[in-house]
């Protein structure tokens, strides 16, 4: 099945992560991969970039893959930096993931995996989240194994005249068990945070944010939550375009 | 003209930035106004959260407002602290910047100042983020008075069913004009980077990330790139839903 395709590989877990080495070896049975990941641990990091500090890059081996690098940037950075300075071309296929946890509803904002991915999409390279709702670094990612292969197999083979930009929800089933997939859109949710204050040993108070999530659509089953509380495997397509083009006649008229 | 209105104010130049003073300033004459401000620049930091350090926050002075608050981590953490933290009850509005540069096209995805806008749309606030095309950090800010006075009007007197999520990009203009206000929708585009390498004193490698952007739709007069280039102040209604809606049936098809 190897071919000549170049398949770059990063993630927002880092580079250590074991759900970087589990999509990295499935995708070497697509063609070359090319791993470009960060440093260290950078959930959260959204589409950040890195404009106020300088960015270092190493050769790795930590999954004794030919070609391993880290970057000391966001997972934007790592795509930018793989695109324009280590891959001989642009690549065939982007990866990011395997996330450890999940990314659906609204997370894909404030997701390093996902911005990752919208970052490919922006260069125009088809470009695919994967994500497994296991938090546990150690983490059994076999029950992700057919189905990462068969979009990967699928989304090699697209043939339409835009890239395809996907995000991925997996969840975790019983061992044997293998989740169906279900194509939607991403639900409309939001965190009620609860600031977890405390006080350091000099006194001087710090917070860690945390809260609990609220889907604003409970029930429908057009979204990603809906199918993904009921064990499926979830596909939403993905576009970087923030316009909001429902609402231009509203604010033309009110600016006109 | 002052009312009983609670305005959020925050931007990602950080606390001590000329722009937030600007606006928060010209707030002041809508409502009453809080700052909560990260306590250095973090342009650039998309839609960041900061989920492996934890937050500190201060009362600070800068600007001699009564309600002005710093916070460690990037513009949405400001807004999560301060709509869970700090304001009385949730704002009546959100403002964001102003930013010395500009966030048009598709900037709005790695900017801070439109990810706190972002922030404020998933809370259901109506938010704004305002950007003016001068990188001076000694700007004058003072053509876009107007203009921000006249839209902030409008906003709080807009009584839809959604709230306004909306991005302002004003150019650098003749001193004494006023640019006129176009409402339209974001250009797509992409940086083309050019990462400028350079070795330390100990002759290590590391990279400034730079670039140049390429509008991939240029002379596409319904874009903001478009009329910004012409000299007008433009409008673009953002949402925070990342779903390719107009993708969702291809990928259904391929993933039957």
């Amino acid at each position: 099945m190897k071919s000549d395709k170049i398949i770059l590989v990063t993630n927002d877990d880092g580079i250590s992560a074991k759900g970087i080495l589990f999509l990295s070896k499935l995708a070497s049975e697509f063609g070359e991969v090319w791993v470009v990941a960060p440093d260290r641990p950078r959930s959260g990091s959204g589409h950040a970039i890195t404009l106020c500090d300088p960015l270092r890059t190493e050769r790795t081996h930590f999954h004794q893959i030919e070609n391993e690098y880290t970057c000391s940037g966001t997972p934007a950075d790592c795509v930018k930096l793989a695109v324009n300075k280590y891959l001989p071309r642009k690549p065939d296929l982007l990866l990011s993931g395997v996330n450890h946890g999940h990314n659906l509803s609204i997370n894909v904002l404030y997701s390093g995996t996902m911005s990752a991915v919208l970052e490919g999409a922006l260069s125009k390279i088809p470009s695919i989240g994967f994500s497994f709702f296991d938090h546990n670094s150690n983490a059994d990612f076999s029950p992700c194994t057919e189905i990462i292969s068969s979009i990967l197999s699928s989304v090699l083979d697209f043939s339409g005249e835009h890239p395809l930009c996907l995000n991925v929800n997996i969840p975790k089933v019983q061992p044997g068990r293998i989740p169906k997939l279900k194509v939607c859109r991403a639900a409309r949710g939001n965190w009620i945070e609860e600031f977890d204050g405390r006080n350091d040993p000099s006194g001087k108070p710090y917070y860690w944010l945390a809260g609990n999530f609220v889907n604003f659509e409970e029930g429908n089953s057009e979204t990603d939550l809906y199918h993904f509380e009921r064990g499926f495997a979830t596909i939403v397509p993905i576009d970087y375009d923030l316009t909001d083009h429902a609402k231009l006649n509203d604010v033309k008229n009110l600016f006109p």
